[in-house]
């Protein structure tokens, strides 16, 4: 028995066989579920869902979609579809779905099965999905937006283990070719900063594992550090987060067209600490949003008229 | 090189050689720092840390508390003192801090560095630390409050494995277990619901890990799901949640004394998905609350008058 659902252009491509038998589906941590809201009415129309980490990161996004596309309420706030549960926060722009995902890879899996679920009940198709986050840049400068061609542990291999009861299953984490490029392409409209395309490693802890000398915790000298840092970087890696690889499994397995997309908050070759003030902060995180704006408006074929 | 913080009655145990040489330290995800805030008079006195995954709950146990301790600014609303960033909610109610965690085993992580760091930089002494959270029971009512006594991982094992660079180091999860059987004393004057002692398993994923049959993916089927779940009630394990052996491990290895008391929403034995409603789930959440403001109550010596 094995099924999961699919969101090739053709449509759903397979099923998870005990999601049929039940009744009602409920999505728990969104606050969702099949009898209680009209999910295609809803979310059926969606084409784009963009999701990251910070709540209010995402909230500003919608917003900022909102503007972008020249939609009615632009500068209004939106509302969060998911108040009735503080674990995530979601808010529409149009055909834009944005939605935060918390911080670590199973904060961000708990999200992805219910929001998959959601794309299956609304009976969306051709959705194209992106990680839009900030991450710790590798020999890069601070600010630079990488865009992930592939997403690897903390051994720089292209996979992710999953648990499935007391087992461990080995996925891909490959990612959608054509869209990398596509942003790249992007990306070249949008001067006033770097954007790359590079390897991106995804640990399960932000000090110890990412090699950070100030954690509460740390048993390893500066060199050896350095020295895992540098060997990083040799094997292609551009930046660090802490989402990619069950982001890329997930959605690869059922069949979403999905992209990693991370500005720098700074190099980790030169330090541990994000020391930069909030406004710079705040502008850097704006990158990764400009650069999906661009690429929707370009999907749907809208012409800046500002 | 190695170090960590410590908590141990006698003060400070051992420190990260590292963090002596920083002139100045920012503890990001909480938007504190040692030289924007004076963290000694902010959080000198502070004799209990209680944790949890939501932000509201975390805010409502500070109001409660306030209330429970009789402080001023009872009923009223309590300030966020990490507003500055959505990662992660704290508040205060006399010599108790509440803090949020978010979801997950990277997510706690995060957290619990910075707040060991605090701690640290504050000068505190003597700190009891209590994740108050919701779980997934095995073979016990729903609305059972469990008392961990041993923190184990997927496969029933007390272990933590923690990716130090590209190594994996196992840690304890022991918890401190005198503080666990003060905190089954004090449940005796609460009848109302039923509190126990047993295991917890603790996951990274909240489907597929958790052998649930409703996720996006499922690959397993009914038989095997049950199998496995009274594989892990044989091995002593009574709820299943996703940040206790992190928790254990790293309050462990710096002295704090710890505790984890969870509710379990449901029996999972009998179903995968959370069904009772909000009023239901919201009295059960209140359980650990009541039994920890019971014990702080105890510890501080304050009989109740009302």
């Amino acid at each position: 028995m094995q099924g999961c659902f699919g969101f090739a252009p053709t449509g759903v491509r397979e099923q998870n066989p005990h999601l049929d038998l039940m009744e009602e589906d409920i999505l728990y941590h969104l606050d969702l579920g099949t009898k209680t809201h009209n999910l295609p009415a809803m979310f059926g129309d969606i084409k784009f869902v963009c999701v990251g980490g910070s709540p209010n990161r995402m909230r500003a996004f919608a917003q900022f979609m909102r503007r972008e596309l020249g939609l009615a309420g632009a500068g209004e706030d939106v509302a969060d579809i998911c108040a009735g549960s503080d674990r995530y926060a979601m808010y529409r722009a149009g055909p834009v779905l944005s939605i935060s995902h918390g911080m670590g890879i199973p904060s961000i899996s708990i999200m992805l099965h219910e929001l998959i679920k959601l794309l299956h009940h609304a009976k969306c198709r051709d959705v194209t999905i992106i990680r839009i986050g900030t991450s710790g840049g590798l020999g890069i400068e601070a600010g630079s937006v990488v865009i992930t061609d592939m997403a690897v542990d903390s051994s720089f291999r292209p996979r992710f283990e999953q648990v499935v009861l007391d087992d461990v299953v080995v996925r891909s984490t490959e990612l959608d070719k054509d869209l990398a490029e596509e942003l790249l392409t992007c990306s070249r409209d949008i001067p006033d900063f770097p954007t790359l395309i590079g390897h991106t490693m995804c640990t399960y802890d932000f000090y110890e594992g990412q090699g950070r000398l100030d954690g509460a915790l740390c048993s390893f000298s500066s060199e050896k550090k350095l020295d895992y840092l540098r060997r990083a970087y040799e094997a292609g890696v551009r930046n660090i987060e802490m989402e990619s690889t069950a982001f890329a499994a997930l959605c690869g397995l059922c069949g979403l067209k999905a992209a990693v997309v991370c500005v720098a908050l700074l190099d980790r070759l030169q330090g541990d600490q994000i020391r930069a003030s909030h406004e710079v902060l705040w502008e850097y995180q704006q990158r990764p949003q400009r650069l999906i704006a661009a690429f929707i408006r370009k999907r749907l074929g809208l012409v800046r008229t500002d």
